[in-house]
């Protein structure tokens, strides 16, 4: 069966994402500096069309293994865009372009059901209202063989580490302190121990801890 | 002038300790597994008595630094014993044993005054009312030249982080899940920016994030 796998940075003292979350800082205060060590690896500015630039190094091997295609992506209503509530006039798509990253269908979590908007390069986004069991059902069910990515932020993690169904996932811990913003280890009602330490990597700008679910 | 240092280990979901600390669990459930990695090193080892015995490699040279004979310590009281309140007619004298690894004076915070209690090896433990401040003072006058180690637990070194006082800092992240217990980095009103990083290192059992005070 596929896997559902989740991979995520965050500050050392427990952010994904800084405070006051807006249109212009989506990821909040001092949030952008979590992705720091990523945006300057090879196997990101490849995603952007630009092949031949970036770092190697453990950096670039980390993103690399999370770079790939899913067959299909599950994500926060916060992390599709800011609009809070009903979803109103504005026909927003999405924090990521006409053509976004993903190139496969995308579930994203809401109370406030929504038509399917079909983007360019594959990226459908699908609005699911029926809670995270039923939107990783229809993940599964478009993925076939291939598997599925939580996007993030950290309420939609929460939930799927809350219910057991991760399989595998990896904490890139950054050096920042953020002092405020979303945490990730939270209302978790105990420790997700299903999920087994396998490796620690370092590198000077992040530390790598990677899970998966026991045998 | 002597430095104020700190290294503590932490879990990856953020604690310093367990939850339900007690008599017979000093670390919390589950809290002795943060130290996992220093205690296979032959830096611990040798602090033990036993200086054939032991790890050697980045572990081992991360515990090394910071297994140095301080000028003084400062402690929370939960650090020193599990006595709450008012000191009572027991003759507590630490966690520590009768010659306990500190051999310099040790300042324990605490709202209770006590005398001073005079151990084998050159440790005396002071009991200060007045606040982290004036431990601070009292340690630097007992320090001399030599730097001062910020003992633990959590809520001292949130003290001192939110007052500005820490010179250097290093975190050691293991890659255990608690789900509860004493989080490090809270009640810090905002982020301890005057810290900087200025390395992570990683290893199978931990990665290191050392702190330095902005020049």
């Amino acid at each position: 069966m596929s896997k559902l796998r989740f991979n995520i940075s965050m500050s050392l003292d427990g952010y994904v994402a800084g405070p006051n979350q807006s249109r212009d800082e989506p990821l909040g205060v001092g949030g952008e500096d979590l992705h720091d060590w990523v945006v300057r690896t090879r196997a990101f500015k490849a995603m952007s069309g630009n092949p031949d630039e970036g770092e190697t190094g453990l950096d670039n091997d980390r993103a690399s293994v999370w770079a790939q295609t899913y067959g299909a992506t599950i994500m926060g209503r916060n992390m599709f865009g800011p609009i809070r509530g009903d979803w109103g006039a504005e026909e927003w798509k999405g924090w990521w372009g006409d053509n976004p990253p993903y190139h496969s269908p995308v579930f994203v979590l809401t109370h406030h059901p929504h038509e399917p908007i079909e983007m360019e390069g594959g990226t459908t986004f699908h609005f699911v209202t029926q809670g995270p069991e039923e939107a990783l059902e229809q993940a599964r069910d478009a993925a076939g063989v291939r598997d599925i990515n939580i996007g993030g932020g950290a309420a939609t993690a929460q939930q799927y580490l809350r219910a057991g169904l991760v399989d595998e996932m990896e904490i890139h811990v950054v050096p920042k302190l953020l002092g405020a913003g979303e945490r990730l280890f939270a209302n978790l009602d105990g420790p997700p121990d299903y999920l087994k330490p396998v490796e620690v990597l370092g590198s000077p700008r992040a530390a790598h801890f990677r899970y998966v679910r026991a045998a």
